[in-house]
């Protein structure tokens, strides 16, 4: 057996293990009740052990350099060789005791927020805080200098392969520039044409109905996934077997629905991944960023269309009014209006499309100079108000628990994460637009409910490829173009102001 | 640390291996969609050989060797010691080698059956049944030399701790000689009451209703448990977290409750197992027929008793029929002659509580002398239709399907089994004549639901004691007696031919 056939073996008996995590861990977030939580936690956290100490086994560098002598590996090898040696080094670089050291402190800031956040208590939740920044620092010094890269790039580098700062930062500004003024056009625009109330009492199971129906039309494969129900909405376990959730409130069929739409984009990268290479690291996804385009391609771009939306309209009102309704409300018009209603709100996980962008740059703004030491944890309510109102014109003084308490990120320690939000709407505009040159026909084709030359065109550019290309190279491949805020800008000025 | 020490440590992740084995095994058969399959069956082959390399690591030997001498174990360490020392004993007694082969062998098999068994096809299935019956017989013969056990008992030992085929006979006999006529006895006193039908439009939801209210009235703790649905009911799950699961058709809500109520019995022995000892082998249930009389003790024993079914008969009435219904169908009297309705049938599982000793009594005098090599795979379909004729009078020949091929565990190679089933309803009632003696008013109790004083006896005599004392002792302490299926007896009379 060559070095490399080692390597491919040892990754194959991690991936039975990140199955058994992805399961338990998708069990634990929809279906465990709550006096399972203790035992549950014990066995996740010894299944972790054992994943670590196997991406940390000392044969493994051996192999590695053995590997990467020998000759006559393909294209996906190489590419699996590489992969392999990034986990290798993601998973070696830290200390064990640190990172002992770092999951206890974030476990415990994560707690504490649950009910700081309740309580809108900031001098409480600091301290906290404070030991997960200091901690966040010294992983990013160490990972910098395992990686050779800034002290931020070496966090965001965990989440989004390939991708800079310096790269984000020329992206944001054309946002940072673009968004609030066309916010305000967008509002006053939207001033003008009112919206009836679509109704506030939709049964879950007519919900669900329609989350399934959708998730049929987009192209979800069940025979290999299913549909449940979680606090937050997610999409979990393992490409053959894809778990995605959402949730239902009676008074907005909206929520769940866009739910559904946004994890089905999700679920079906994971469902196109090259079958071959699933048990693999260059069989899976690429970043964050591109898992987000891919559920914001589907959410977004694709079912916030008008032409989606007339397809919609009347299944939706016919599954969920049985067949009764107000021509008015249930029109294509009015639908759409709710679709894409643009609003100023504090809450990030709230925002539409457009606000959504200077929520994630707020963020942004702030994470880097934290985990670069130019700023302290004292100073986030401060600069998060500047820019709440300098972007959304909202005063957040005070009110902590809508303003820099509202997200989990940094409280459990996830700082570089932010941006991919962004970075995936950005090339979701850009696959869509490039899909639609491949297919001029493809809006009509949603229109009729037909998402199959959509989903292929995805298979193939962008689902199959797994790993195989790293993410700047793929986006450049599958779009024709590196990545380019300027055709988000363009999707929105042509939704939002074009009608 | 001391030699025990370490082997409570070695045992408790091996708990935690267990836990993500038990979860995924519920979810492959509730929740799975079928093309997770694969990826899972791979998954839990390689927990299932992490499991195995534990249990046979080599230092567990001279550990246990040293724990053995080490003075000041108190009874629970002690009484560890000795599971862990069975458990090593059984999972190191057979080569890798052999049971790489076995478990493919009855793979194959079991799979076949799923085929055959619909063509009613014995001759397609008796060459893979007689490679398993092989296998299982060079099993045994290993077993017998590593416990000096006989060879059928070192199987039924596997399921069974510490009880012998020499006390199975001489039980079974009892039953063997009292069964026929008294079945005859019971289906003449039966036929001059008449039973009016229930109707057969039960909602899957109405059921799940009633099943859960009845699970909350009998002590299922939902902090830590839940109810779902699969194609055979079971219990699965940790006891922190047990996973019962029932299946329900429109036109027979007597089964789906009886599934619910039978599993509730074995899930609230787990939920009660000692706090302290649950990540050891002393803090896991006893063996399947202790198992399976916690299930009848709650199923047959209580829940069909006149008061239970009295306190049952308005509330599925209100539950199922919505509070119509007509009061002669609804009336205690008719439920309980559905719930006590004996019948001669060809299938096991579908038998009543009279005629199912009958059933594996024919199997244990059948699997008994095929694995100890008195008779061979050709025999069975003979064999079979001469008890059956014998003890139920019924003709199976040429009916394999329901007939020797109606159950999946000897075409799986589970040999040693089947006696547990009636071992548990013999035990069943030795314990509820022992919790109606200490408190009177049992059945009355029963009458209003209340269950708690029943619950907290076998709390108290059977959950809580985990295996501190081996099984013989364990029913002797709590009932006062040793096996006797006199008490059984005595049970069937009062409740078959009293009224």
């Amino acid at each position: 057996m060559s070095h490399y056939q080692k390597l491919e073996q040892h990754f194959r008996a991690i991936a039975d293990l990140d199955h058994a995590q992805a399961i338990l861990g998708w069990d634990e977030a929809s279906m465990m009740p709550s006096g399972g939580g203790e035992a549950r936690a014990r066995a996740m956290a010894a299944l972790a052990v054992l994943v670590h100490q196997r991406k940390t086994d000392p044969l493994l560098r051996e192999w590695l350099s053995e590997a990467e002598e020998e000759r006559g590996l393909d294209e996906w090898q190489q590419a699996n060789l590489r992969e392999i040696k990034r986990e290798v080094t993601l998973a070696t670089c830290l200390p064990d005791d640190f990172v002992e050291k770092q999951s206890r402190a974030c476990a415990r800031s994560e707690q504490a927020w649950r009910e700081r956040r309740a309580a809108n208590d900031w001098e409480g939740m600091k301290p906290l805080l404070t030991e997960v920044v200091a901690l966040a620092r010294e992983e990013a010094a160490i990972r910098a200098d395992a990686t050779g890269l800034g002290r931020y790039d070496s966090l965001l580098d965990l989440f989004e392969p390939d991708v800079r700062s310096s790269e984000i930062d020329r992206q944001f500004e054309t946002l940072r520039n673009f968004l609030p003024d066309f916010l305000n056009e967008v509002l006053d625009h939207q001033a003008s044409k009112p919206m009836l109330p679509l109704g506030d009492h939709f049964s879950e199971a007519s919900q669900r109905e329609l989350g399934l129906e959708m998730m049929k039309v987009l192209g979800f494969d069940f025979k290999h996934g299913r549909l449940d129900i979680s606090h937050h909405p997610f999409c979990g376990g393992v490409p053959e077997d894809v778990r995605i959730t959402t949730r239902y409130s009676e008074g907005n069929f909206l929520q769940s629905l866009m739910g559904v739409l946004h994890e089905t984009g999700h679920a079906m990268y994971e469902q196109g991944l090259p079958q071959a290479w699933r048990d693999q690291p260059v069989g899976t996804a690429l970043g964050a960023g591109e898992h987000e385009s891919q559920s914001l391609l589907m959410e977004m771009q694709a079912c916030r269309s008008r032409e989606f939306v007339t397809y919609l309209a009347p299944i939706a009102r016919n599954i969920l009014v049985d067949g009764g309704g107000d021509d008015q409300v249930w029109s294509v018009d009015n639908l759409y209006r709710h679709y894409t209603k643009v609003e100023r709100g504090l809450i990030r996980v709230d925002a539409d499309e457009v606000t959504y962008p200077l929520h994630v740059i707020l963020r942004y703004d702030i994470e880097k100079p934290l985990i670069e030491g130019q700023i302290e944890v004292d100073h986030i309510p401060e600069l998060w108000n500047e820019k709440m109102q300098s972007f959304l014109g909202l005063d957040t003084r005070g009110d902590y628990n809508n303003g820099c308490m509202q997200d989990v990120h940094w409280m459990c320690g996830l700082f570089g994460y932010f941006p991919t939000y962004s970075l995936g709407a950005m090339m979701a505009a850009q696959l869509f637009a490039a899909a639609k040159r491949a297919r001029p026909a493809m809006l009509s084709d949603l229109q009729k409910g037909d998402f199959s030359h959509l989903l292929a065109w995805l298979r193939e550019n962008v689902h199959s490829k797994g790993c195989l290309l790293p993410a700047p190279l793929m986006l450049e491949s599958a779009s024709g173009s590196t990545l380019d805020a300027g055709v988000f800008v363009n999707h929105l000025q042509r939704r939002y102001l074009a009608d």
